[in-house]
């Protein structure tokens, strides 16, 4: 999984019909430290997650495996919202 | 899920036999704000998708998730075509 | 799907049994517009496709839906042979 | 399988409720000789992995193929706690 | 499927259950002309492939597809050790 903030999110009427009802939300991937790492992800929300919030995200068939994705065609997805980063016995997130 | 520009489409009349049917768009990888990455990926067309729409594709197994490439030997489908992207409070692309 | 060029073959009499008699490419693989990228992929030939051929490769879990290569342990195939790419109304290449 | 280090854990409670009670250590991807890939990754603990090992990690579908975290959203797994690196007839690490 | 030379082993007892007796191959990666791409591979060894040889690995869940991987979490197995590359009618490797 990699750290990511929420920053947006994308509508679409037009789709693969089993989308109906995910949220898509737009992801700044970001570091350990939570520094951008310049790239963006569009994920499906499997977590109620907000704009702002440091999440973790999983890609490829396991983006599949949470309730709202399911055998949806989605390759990316919000599946944790952090509370807390701890590296070598340092907090460097808590929310 | 990535950002992407309808710019084309590959026609081959040799190929696997499942693929019959399925229209073959060239996509133009662009960033949140619409900057091209640089990158180029042919993905099959599950929404009818035009040439200049801003799409989303989503690649690996779960291209095979739709109703037009299911088992077929694709590894990238335009699930959606984009109406908005949601920044910040801000619309960075309204279509 | 990503362009390439076939530009070789691979011989492997020590192999995995289930890989007997697929044939394997060597690929280069090339922008939209046939500029080389600068790397290299060994790919399944599901199509017959011959030296100096503009092609589509798959990769992934998608390279096994080919009647050739399936439940193989191939992460890339040719599952088509290009006859044009068109973008932007201007044909990039044709046959 | 990549190389990597533990250098922590995150905590989240907000998640995908089947990742209950599966760790989620944050890895320091590192090469043969140890040295510092620059990237970072968030894996399930599928071993008991401490802080400061130096484990193999997994990624894709087969992060879901150990006891722990068998059908749940991770696309990265830590499934080895690493003895030795031997490389030429030479140890480039030893526990 | 990628170039790679076998460089040496991983030796690993603590891990998940279900890869005991699986040799675990350290590979660097090359290209097709046998120059080395700078990264590094852990794969398990599908083969009996031997140090210095020159092999193909392939990656994702294609890895679990030969007989001493099935079902268990790798995410790169050499499948063939190669006898001879040909590229534009030149052998560039010979064994």
């Amino acid at each position: 999984m990699q750290f990511a903030e929420v920053i947006g999110t994308v509508v679409a009427t037009r789709k693969e019909e089993s989308l109906s009802g995910i949220k898509l939300l737009v992801l700044k991937a970001v570091d350990v430290d939570r520094r951008p790492l310049g790239t963006y992800v569009v994920a499906a929300d499997a977590v109620g997650a907000g704009r702002g919030e440091l999440v973790l995200y999983a890609t490829g068939s396991s983006s599949r495996l949470t309730d709202v994705t399911q055998d949806r065609p989605v390759d990316a997805v919000v599946m944790a919202i952090i509370d807390s980063v701890e590296v070598d016995g340092e907090f460097l997130y808590e929310k």
